[in-house]
């Protein structure tokens, strides 16, 4: 699929709060413990617990045109500054003008950074009450990989997701490489970790969502259960898959029958297989 | 998905040919500019073509269970030589028992191999002519990314795809992480690498495939396309989606429709879905 015509829009992003204000007291990604409560208690700033750090055309465009992030240092070589002048983006802080190796130094060799490096705050997060009772989210149980974690989110905003739910602990940071996978979607889909994965399920289930894992062990195949929103599709890390207390908290644990020899697909193909049978159960795609 | 019950099966894989002794004398990958010929001529090594490296569970033991592989080295650490045998696989060539280390060091240490390594021969692929006349191949227009590539390939096994069909330049050659990503799947989907890509899909055209390209500026909805078998579906790499003369010669150019915000997806999550509707179109689905 090309993409090379995708352009940032200007337009607010669906994330809830947007006191920008807040978001430098607030932790997330692995090393924040979150409550469910309505509105946290304010905490001091955790080890370990630094700005977000995105590059490359999409993830930093996408954070300009996000009202509700807060940018904090933005980093442009001269060509990227000249490109986005040309596209009429605002930067909406100073930049600095750098040479590439610059950027090449503080992310390494592997990044594809397209001239372009952004320091930004976390952004607020919805809690779990605050879900919309239709439509549809994605649960993640320990998914490690910030490459597929980044994917899975690209894939989430593409099928309009109202949420990622994370587990607190073994997630990725929502930085960096996940934010390039991403291609832009951290300013569309909300993360919302939580500590603790079934007491979240639980919540949900009693919010009136369906919850359905899957899992290649599944009872029934996923295009035989008549999904309803609002639905909560669950996923576990490949190799691992869902962890006993996932599995036995959703209310459906369903497979993805495949034709082939093999029977289970890298997790970001599964995720973006199973939101594809939920939007079209749900009636989604138009 | 959990894949953590799934064993290697000792079967026939479908790859064409199986003179096994030929295999060295073949190129494969990026370095090789293969002819569509029935029988190409044997040619000379070339330069940078050597063995194949698979690493990790998946890759090593479909490799073993695959009669058409020709293994060449197998280094095991002494924890992977005892789950091979409690698992009765068998080694086909005397293992040398390594420490962990020696295989970190060989592959870099972000490599996952489970304390397995093998170097053997590419395998032989069938020629364009030789593929059934019905279900789907793939189609990879200069697809460069090896993680993504190797995805597909596993999601091809899953959706019992007959080749994957890629550029002999531009595209990575078959072995270290896109074997690991494959987790197998280089045993049971052969990848047909040539040297003309519009050439090979007027040839596809002339054998009666449909070929359909994905592409988000397509004309057409793909699920509004009548799809029949036998099906090309080509992907073009992100950013540059398909190439003019690729698009030209495709029979149709369809887009995925998708509800949200962001209208592209990873190349490997295009894929996937891109094979599930065709699987379903077709009625591969069971």
């Amino acid at each position: 699929m090309s993409d090379r015509d995708r352009k940032p829009r200007f337009q607010r992003s669906p994330h809830k709060g947007g006191d920008n204000g807040r978001d430098q007291d607030r932790s997330q990604g692995q090393g924040g413990r979150r409550e469910h409560s309505r509105r946290p208690p304010r905490r001091g700033r955790e080890a370990g617990d630094g700005p977000a750090i995105l590059y490359g055309w999409h993830p930093v465009t996408m954070a300009l045109a996000n009202p509700n992030r807060t940018i904090r240092k933005l980093w442009l070589t001269e060509n990227a500054a000249r490109r986005l002048a040309e596209e009429n983006i605002a930067t909406r802080v100073t930049p600095e003008l750098v040479r590439p190796d610059m950027i090449d130094r503080r992310l390494g060799p592997d990044a594809v950074h397209q001239g372009m490096l952004a320091e930004v705050d976390p952004l607020e997060t919805p809690d779990l009450d605050d879900l919309p009772r239709d439509g549809m989210v994605l649960v993640l149980d320990q998914i490690t990989d910030p490459h597929n974690v980044g994917a899975i989110l690209r894939s989430a905003a593409a099928f309009k997701v109202n949420a990622v739910i994370t587990t607190a602990r073994h997630s990725p940071e929502a930085t960096g490489v996940l934010a390039k996978s991403a291609s832009g979607a951290l300013e569309l889909v909300p993360i919302i970790a939580v500590p603790n994965l079934a007491r979240a399920l639980n919540h949900l289930n009693d919010q009136g969502f369906m919850t359905v894992g899957l899992d290649s062990e599944g009872r029934e195949s996923i295009s035989a259960v008549p999904l309803s929103g609002p639905l909560a599709l669950v996923l576990g890390a490949e190799g691992k898959g869902l962890r006993q207390l996932t599995r036995d908290t959703c209310s459906v644990v369903a497979r993805l029958d495949m034709p082939g020899e093999i029977k289970s697909l890298n997790v970001s193909n599964a995720a973006v297989l199973a939101l594809y049978i939920g939007a079209s159960k749900l009636g989604l795609m138009g």
